[in-house]
This record gives C-alpha cells, structure tokens and sequence, in this order.
C-alpha cells in the first residue's frame, strides 16, 4: 500500500512522493455512519505512544478511537520496503537494553526476526573520516579507538566517564547534583576540554552528538547527550550495540502494525486517519475534539500523542499551562536529515564515514544488502548543515559522495524538519530544557493526558520512550476510569 | 501480615518460623460459597508468572481464578520487612536491563523506590578472599580485578569473551553452533582453561559460577553460565550492575502486590490460597483442576507456573510430552542456600567474601544499613556444600564467621531446597538440558499453558524472566479465546 509520505529517486523515474508502506491503513477509517461520540478515549495520533495506548485500552475494554493526521501508523517512525527490502524512514534500530520495546518484541515473539546492521566482513572493510585536514580511510578498529576515546573525554564530567554523574539513566535525579549540568550546551562542553582534544577527537565529538541531536553546537543541550551515554552503558560499544546494531528484517512498520492489529481485534478500536485535528476542548464533562475536516468527536478521556514540535497547531480549552506553554513555544532542536542510497556494487557494505568538513551529511554507513546486490547506506545530517533532498537531488548526491565515492542509484528519504505532522525528528532538548520543563510536560490537564517519546523519562526520543509513555497514558486513564464505575 | 514461610533467630527468641509479609493475603481466599466453575482462567501459582498472566487477563476482561499453595504471593521471590528493614528472602535485585521489570517498574512508577545495594564507603572497605592457601583481606579494587581476570577466561570461548559466541542472549541460537557447548559442564570447562588460572582465578571461577548455579561443578551448565554472562553485556561490571545492584527499598514484594491489587481491582479476579494443586484434566471441553484440600475447580484454560522441579508432583490427564515428562525428571540442579545476617555495627557494610574452602557459604556482602545500625550481609551456598539453617544455627553462624569475624545478632532465612512448592532455588541447567528441553517446556498441552521463568527465553531464572512468560502465556490465551467467540 502507497503512502503519501517520502519520496524515493532513480534516474529512470526522478523524484516521486509517496512510498510503499505496510503501515499505510486502508480504508482511512472504519467509522459507520455519524459514530462520532461516545468514546471513552480518544487517542490523538498513531505513532508508537498512540498505538500502545490504544492497543491497551481496547485491551481493557474500553472504546477507543484514534485520530490520526496521517494515511499511516508509526508517526516519526515507519519503514518502506521497496522491492522487498525495507528502508527505515525515521527509527531504525531496537536493543534488548531497551525495556519498552523488548517487552514488546518478546511479547510479539519477533526476536527472531531482527537482523545485524552494521558489518564488518563485506567489500572494502574501512571507514572515512573528512576533516579540515582532508580526508582519509583508516580500519575500523582506528575509528572505534577515535570515536571512543573523544566520546569518553566528552562524559568524563566525573573522573569516571559519566558513570558518577548519571549512573542511573532511568531516573536522571538519582545524582541531583548532575542537574547543573543541564545549563550546557555542546559548544559549552567542547570549549571545557579542548584542550585534551587532538583535531581528530574534537571533530568526532562534535559531528557525533551532532548526528545525535540533529541541532547546532549552541543549541543542542549536553545533558541530553549524557544521558544517551547513560543509557548506552557510558560506553561507545554500548551506544553502538543498543542504538545502531539489531533492526527488523521486514522493517519496523512489521511491528508497529502489531499493536494496530491487535487493538482492532478487540473489536474496541474506532480510527479515522486523514483527520488532522485542530482543537481540543475539556468541558469538565466530556472533551470535544475538532478536526480540519470540520468533523466533531467526543469522549470522556483524551490521550494527546502529538510531537511537541507540533503542540503549538493545536487549541487547548481550557488553556495549557504557562509551563507547558512556554515549553511548547521553546520546542526541541532536532532537524536531522535522514537519506538512505542504495550504492552499486558490494564495495561499501562494510564502510563507515564521518565528515566535519560543512558537508550537509556528516555520518553514514553502509546498513545493509539490497535485492540488486547493492549496498544500502543511511546517512545523517543535522539542522547546521541542512539538507532538503526533494528541492535538490543533486545536492544530495553530492553530500554523500563527499563522504566517500559511490555510484547512486537510488535514493529514499522523508524530510522530518519540513513534515507539518513532526516539524522535525526525533526530540532533542536545547541547554536547561529537560530540568526546567520535563515534569511539566508530562503532566496531564483535565481528562487530557499527555503521551509522547518526546518527554519519556527513560529512552526519551527513542521507540522505546514513546512505548513507554503509551502504556503510562492507558494505565492513568484506566484507574481514573476505574474509579468513576466504582 | 505473618506468613508461615521462612524462619528468623537472635538470641532472645531463638528459631521462629514464619515471617511477616506485604504479600501474605488475608483472606486467603475470596471465594464466595461453591463459586468453582466457569472460570475463562485458572492460573496455578502466584508468583511473578502466574500473578503476571492474571493481571493480563483479568485487565482483557476474562475471569480469572488463582489458585496458590502457599499463603503468599511472589513464590521463589519475596521479601520480609523486620522493624521496617526488608530481608529478601528469594530474588533481590532488579535494573532496567531487564527488559520485562523495567516495564513493570515503569508502568507502575516505581524507578524511584530502588536504593543501591553494594556500597564502598561505610566501615571497613576491604574484601576477604579464603582459599586452600589461607584467608586474606584485599582492596575491592583487587578483588574486582581477579573476579574480572577469572571471568574473562572463563568465558573467553571465542577470542572475544563470549560476545561472538552468543552476542543475543534473548535468542540464544542466533549463533547456531554454540549450542555445542551446552554439553559442557563448569568443571569441563575449568578443565579446559586451568593452564591459564591462577590460583586465586580458578576457586574465584569456580565459586563465583556455584553461586550462580547452586550446584556442583559437575552438575552445572557452562552454557547456562554463558547466559548469563551474555544477559550481563559480557562484563563482570555489567553482572554487578545488572544482576546485584539495585533493589526495591521497600522489598520486593512491594512490587508484586501491585500485579496483585491491579488484577483485584479489575473485579475480575478470584483466588484461594493455602490451597495446593494436585491434578489437572484437561477434557477437551474444560479443565478441572483437584487440589489436596479436595476441592474441585473448572476452567476453559490454565496456566501452569508451578517451578519445573515441583511439577512432577502434579498428575496431568492426557499426560504430558515424553520430552516434557523427561525434562520434568531431570529437574534443574541449583539447591542454594541463601542466609540473610544482621551483624553488630557498621564495619562490614563495604565488604564482601568470596570462601573457596570447603565452607558451607561462599560468597556474601554487605547489603543495607539495619534500623538498629548494624550491617545487613547476605550470604549465598551451593548444593555441594549445602546448609540446613533451620535445623543447625550454630552451624550457619560458624559457616558465616569462616567468611570474616561478625558479631551475629540476627539471622533471616528461608530453606529452597527444602521447600516442598519449590524443591529449588532459581532455576539452573545441568549440561545439555537447554538445548534438548528448553522448546519442549515451552510448548503448550491442549489447553494447559505452562509459563515459568525456568523456561523463559531471557532472563531465566530471573523475575524478569517470571514476567516474560506470564505475558506471554496470557497473550496466548488471549489470542485463543478470541478466535473462539469470532
């Protein structure tokens, strides 16, 4: 099923919008007839938050209708699989350290069905690294030794590499003091040890978190990157085990149709995609939801699944509060572009590259096999150095062969930073955001209760993190529920 | 509450039996009148498994009946506060690399109710290690060094500690071959390594693995061990961090109540305690389960979790799988002893033994702080050296004192190995067992559904794994009475 979102380029057909997609629902909508009232939950979106807590509540037996601006499930997330193979679109990788999704995927009973990205053993086995000083390949083993050591000196906040400071991802005030660090920004961090840093180390430290935040080294909050480095183990192995290793074979959309499919078999769940919902009202007695269409639906909850980025399209009644209002205003940094190429010939299957040289992508590897015996490469750039693929092909050709030689054939994207339904990728908080505003996002407002990977405690930004704050959501509403029957 | 499980002694009571309890229920049953049939499920055992797929099911609105021999819930896993300070009596320690629990201990908000159990800043900071060749004290950075030295050949089966040998550890045959060495036992493999240990590293290698197994180096699986190793990130800090770290301030059993209270608010759930399964007949058309107290109860499906070494106490009509009734005869091997010390003062809150001569207990620390300021220590024993607390005190503090010179006030213990619902600690494989049983315990018998962490994918012998199975066991039947009312 075609999707409107994404675009994919060859040289035989050009730049077309739209892809395949697994996730994409068909009809739009399974309401009958004027079946807009009388629900017990609303849910406001059908990425990971939407769909855990949907799936939950029909679960328990509630009516549950989502609302969903897209013609797809997954939200920032999803997978196209072109010709059988599956390119990921925003969100990629799984890991059983992250709780929330192995709970899910050992619950699916999926383990079986996840795949190594990253490989070592196929074409030429190296990696580039372009700096201002040129560019040149070293082994694998030379970038691990580079990426770990600048990454160390990065979280040695502590004299013991993050691990004092944050040694609890999962609950970031464990070490309150840690909370000042919160006021820095990258650019802070660098200018504290770049002393300790050879050229080599400071470029990687930079272009990694970076490709991490998707923002500027102003904007992009260092405490935030801690805490990736917490959750990773305060260590480079475990950053690439748990955040860029294991993927699912038939992509991602596989899974997250799982908790669609399993909510619709409840015979509990009411959808309606295409609706872009435009108001929220809170009577005391019941909410009101309005929609772009014109159309009107009510229910007496409301889980509010909609990106932070995104908050600010939508009318509260009565009024957010000034806390939430003011971090909606502020929003979060990240504006990643994400392209996948598929490279002709197995040359570069093995190959990873890094560029601190203003190249509009700056961290790419190759991530796979495609169907045509070519390698797949993803790569990443952030917001500095910003990337539009769909105005300029050309340009995006030339940012990846900046990064090292390659014969394009192919190239799939979707461009987050311009999607009216994200206005950008995953969450990445600017410098004192996470402490000043985290609890205040997380709270819910009347019968509304926010949900959204965006203000997750633990894998914040992640799947995981949006799995997380669905199965939060579901379970708040049903004891609230509860207790209105009792 | 008082539960007739485990025993207590100091010297102005001496051994009393029995222990309070947050998760003893009082009723122990909440049958109304001759309220026995027409159950959608009954879930035999109350422990993590068995209180995981109740709460599942009676959240999907399916009326439940939990039946329990004992008069608590948590089975192998409890704890006991004594003047508010909680002894775990079975099962301790959580993280958030445990997929299943971090799930639980999210949902319910409970990450901020953990405290960290090792601690190397309160009274003497030092570790006794006692071999053949004499007692002698050590810094923890030493100790740590020799555990970390012995652990690394032990599992060093690949050039790579293990990490190609078996990189997932939640889908063990992702490496195909290393199911070859599930037929060696712990002493096989010191046999193979011995050459390069010193002294020290082989009663380190060997005592730390009995530990982990409760058996004899003869009876315990290498490949188990390797598990284990793998579950933990390949590290010895990664085993302390994952497996010994962080525990429930309040007890565990602070955490299954809520499994339990949840399922109850549903008004879905029944349950009768102190009441012990004997034989499950599965007609086809239901299921009647007869327990020792003579009753009788129906059902459309059950879900077993009674432990793997307890089950050939139950008869079941068809009978089970040959491969199923094999597995059941050979039973797992750990026969742990596990005694908790209150020791006068605070001297050895920061130490920890390792004794590899002969002595009942082997390995033990420091664990908390007690009301009364005096130190908490925990003790572990395999089989091989095995310890009946209760039938000889004066033993046990000498078993004790052998690890390092305390003055004993109290001492808290339940007997495993003796306990007729348990027959066992924690699960643990004899060589070749995994491999030749683990798919065969997993399988269902009809409308039988057996979940129990001894058989879990994951974290076996873990709460975690306790947690995987219940979910996995309800979503089964969830799936299986759905097609039926379709």
């Amino acid at each position: 099923m075609l999707s409107r979102e994404g675009y994919h380029w060859n040289a035989t057909e050009g730049l077309v919008k739209g892809l395949p997609c697994i996730g994409k629902i068909e009809p739009a909508s399974n309401l009958q007839g004027e079946n807009r009232s009388g629900y017990d939950v609303v849910v406001l979106g059908a990425g990971y938050a939407g769909l855990t807590a949907a799936r939950d509540l029909t679960l328990a037996g509630y009516r549950t209708l989502i609302l969903e601006a897209r013609d797809r499930i997954g939200g920032r997330s999803w997978s196209s699989n072109i010709g059988s193979y599956p390119y990921e679109m925003g969100g990629t990788w799984v890991s059983w350290r992250q709780p929330h999704v192995w709970r899910e995927i050992s619950r699916y009973e999926m383990r079986d069905q996840l795949e190594v990205s990253p490989n070592q053993s196929t074409g030429k086995n190296f990696s580039t690294l372009t700096t201002k000083y040129g560019q040149r390949d070293m082994a694998h083993h030379e970038e691990d030794a580079l990426i770990q050591s600048a990454l160390r000196k990065l979280a040695n906040v502590d004299d013991a590499e993050g691990k004092n400071a944050m040694p609890f991802p999962h609950n970031e005030g464990f070490v309150p003091e840690t909370s000042k660090l919160d006021s820095l920004s990258l650019s802070d961090r660098l200018k504290q040890i770049e002393h300790s840093l050879s050229p080599d180390e400071l470029a990687i430290a930079k272009e990694w978190v970076l490709a991490t935040s998707g923002g500027t080294p102003e904007n992009t909050s260092f405490y935030e990157f801690l805490h990736w480095w917490a959750l990773s183990g305060h260590s480079y192995q475990g950053w690439v085990e748990d955040m860029i290793k294991y993927k699912f074979r038939g992509g991602q959309s596989s899974f997250a149709i799982r908790f669609f499919q399993e909510a619709l078999a409840t015979g509990k769940l009411a959808y309606a995609f295409d609706n872009r919902v435009t108001s929220v009202v809170d009577s005391g007695k019941d909410i009101t939801i309005q929609t772009a269409s014109g159309q009107t639906f009510r229910g007496a909850k409301v889980v509010c699944t909609i990106p932070l980025n995104v908050l600010h399209t939508i009318s509260f009644s009565p009024p957010l509060s000034p806390a939430k209002a003011q971090a909606i205003k502020i929003g979060h940094v990240n504006k990643m572009s994400k392209v996948h190429c598929e490279s002709r010939g197995l040359d570069l299957r093995s190959w990873s590259g890094l560029n601190s040289s203003c190249n509009p992508l700056t961290f790419a590897f190759g991530d796979g096999i495609t169907p045509d015996n070519n390698t797949h490469i993803v790569a990443f750039g952030p917001s500095e150095k910003q990337l539009h693929p769909e105005r300029d092909v050309e340009a995006t050709k030339r940012a990846l062969q900046n990064l090292t030689s390659m014969d394009i054939k192919r190239l799939v994207f979707h461009n987050w930073a311009e999607d009216e339904f994200a206005q950008g990728a995953w969450f990445f908080s600017g410098p004192g955001f996470i402490t000043k505003y985290l609890q205040d996002l997380r709270g819910s407002h009347g019968n509304i209760y926010f949900a959204n990977s965006d203000w997750a405690v633990g894998w914040r930004s992640f799947i995981d993190g949006a799995i997380e704050e669905g199965t939060r959501a579901a379970l708040n509403i049903q004891r609230s529920l509860r207790q209105k029957t009792i």
